[in-house]
């Protein structure tokens, strides 16, 4: 039997202990309802982890035994640990997977990995949000149609300030009249990175069964295949050298 | 006549105070010998700053008045405050160029913008290089033949931990037997950054007539042409949106 | 004073011969509707062809002298002579700009350079189109705000099935519900490609202001920089090769 | 079990039945050899097609039963018909993988799906060429480790005339002084195409592990998974369109 992929779902885990609008969409947390969806699937296993926990849930072991990590964060980004968002960055260099969703998008292990603002527009009043697939062929795609509607969702919008992603699989089309690059996949180190951008706290769109699917494909896409810490190393030369005059 | 590009060379100006064999290629440090060579051109207005200034040469002012740095660090990458260095991020990300040289693929804001670990292989025994033109078209490249031979070099060698880039301009052969990207475009935020390797210490590379040109159209390539601070903003909707239910 | 970008502005120019409607609009062509307004640039110098002149206009000499040459072609795409196409594509590759327009998607220069088949989804009931500017840095962008709005276009739908584009400087919104990577770059051989979608000739797209500055801008950044034809050559080692045993 | 991957090699089959030093390596040609490397592999179903076969082997009913094509040519690239060229590449636009190899870079099907020039410097002294990893964590690359020798190969160098790749996997060094992207991935439509370098007919490159092991994951990271023969269409709008005035 092949090798479980083993997925870590990170979540701030402040806005469902809050706000009781969002603890009736995600009694449990954001987290639990995204590892009940993947959980699903024979081929994960599927562990969590949440800000107020110690190390908030990341420690060396339980990235090193990750395979592709999922972040949620919102209200919080300032209280996760410099060191520990280091860890996550340094893990997915190695070559552990990252899936950054919805308002991670500013949170310190994408900027750190991004290198640039991350910064977009955005608008909360309940629009309809429509994910077009750019990239059919695309692994985040197996299954999706030309398009994923979202009946109310948070508006992010152009620009987006982040490195030319490798694939756009996904934009997105807003009835306030935005578009957004959704869903981008990026490299860096030996690890894949995903960011995708639907999922607002305020909305049940982890319920959404494309949803869902979107983030079962990323999470296979993204999962590890090597770990391969990098380093600088002198090397001996390979061929003979013809000797300085 | 149009407005004269403003370039700043920064040098970490260690080697060439410490170590006699450097000084006599370098007397006045490399920033002085990349500095003549770009105040060649008339279109360039060139100011140098150094790590063992106040703010290392870079305050604001300095950095808001530049529309190109070249980086040049090697042994004190450590001594460059984090403040600075992501001054100087931010600074590209709004729109000024960065020409990160050499041993500066393990400076602060590199690594910074790449969000990778950059790490290389190296050795150093005066070995030839030859750097081919990959992407004769580049503007980077106007003026360069099919290659630039450089009789004593310190080798970079693959795996080269860096995000893939916007384009590889120049690849270098060793003839140790290594290959290196040795001339790699990326853009963030606003900025463009070119990382360019050769130009040891201990060689006299910078007074090379074909590396001097590729620094010069490099800088001409990567100066700022806008200067955009980027920032999330909460934006009213352009179209008319239909109630919640 | 700088030499003039020289630039040919070609048009299949059947439409508006045909149809009232399209001629009170673009009484002279399209091709002169876009030569005027390019003509207004002091540094270039703007000729046109059309598809019923002599070699559709396009004779060798005249490409000789072009710099960047502009594609508008919608009905007729057929009568392309695949002689001249291929003259096109060879232009090009050799280092002329070329700027494909609107339904020149499905032109045979375009398909050829892009290898794919450059099918899209489509509508015309002359909905609202907004143009989004998500590379805001991109010489092509340049005075060029958040966003274009035209008022009355057709719709050009994903998935459009290119090569993922070096940049995607604009994607379009639409009234009804789609999205469109609606300025894309690349670059083919020596020479730069852009794509460009507005401009169907039932509306005055090309009499908007905005929209001459994008083909303005685009004409400037795809002027041939330099013509490198390109050509397999066997070549003498540089370096001394062991005799094989 | 899972389906099979089903793979056609593709061999102009030329030099092996006109020179006997090359029928000695090959005996039975260059596509028996890669194709008994690939048996080995129990997820594989292997075929063959040649060009003097009717149809050059491949007809429709193979191409539409072929995940994945190799394609080996050199001295009869004209003599491939435009229409079965165009079929080849018509089928990987819907999803057919594509592993061009050595002097396939001047096939027609290659330079189709290109759309440049594909040309290259090359020299055939037997030298010695190491291919180095440039994206370890590539499943291309997977068992590979930072580079291959080969002993005696036709040298490809720099500048290679094809657009920007998606991925540049490998680099090759060259004992005569050169440098190449000899690994490079491209994604057309919905198929994904590998070009790969090595592999000169009077070299026993093909018979090396390393090199078979290239093509068994390249063979993997191609194979279809998807067909979506894309075409455009005419569609109705999904949300409300305000009335033209």
């Amino acid at each position: 039997m092949a090798k479980k992929i083993k997925v870590t779902v990170w979540n701030e885990f402040r806005h469902e202990r809050k706000t009781e609008a969002i603890a009736k969409i995600y009694p449990d947390g954001i987290h639990m309802a995204i590892a009940r969806a993947l959980r699903a699937n024979p081929d994960m296993e599927v562990g969590t982890a949440t800000l107020d926990e110690p190390e908030h849930g990341l420690s060396q072991a339980v990235l090193d035994a990750t395979d592709v990590l999922l972040w949620w964060g919102h209200m919080a980004h300032g209280e996760v640990s410099d060191e520990i968002a280091a860890r996550v960055q340094n893990r997915v260099l190695e070559g552990m997977g990252l899936i950054v969703l919805h308002s991670g998008h500013f949170s310190k292990p994408f900027k750190r990995l991004m290198g640039t603002a991350c910064t977009l527009m955005w608008r909360e009043v309940g629009e309809k949000e429509r994910v077009w697939t750019i990239d059919p062929s695309h692994p985040i795609a197996e299954g999706i149609g030309p398009y994923i509607d979202i009946p109310h969702t948070e508006m992010y919008g152009e620009r987006f300030d982040i490195p030319t992603p490798d694939q756009v699989v996904f934009i997105s089309w807003y009835e306030g009249g935005e578009v957004f690059r959704s869903g981008c996949t990026f490299e860096r180190g030996m690890g894949r990175v995903f960011y995708f951008a639907p999922g607002h706290e305020t909305f049940p769109i982890y319920h959404q069964a494309e949803i869902q699917k979107v983030l079962t494909n990323a999470a296979r896409w993204a999962a590890a295949r090597v770990r391969l810490p990098q380093a600088c190393r002198m090397v001996p030369a390979i061929e003979k050298i013809t000797p300085r005059d």
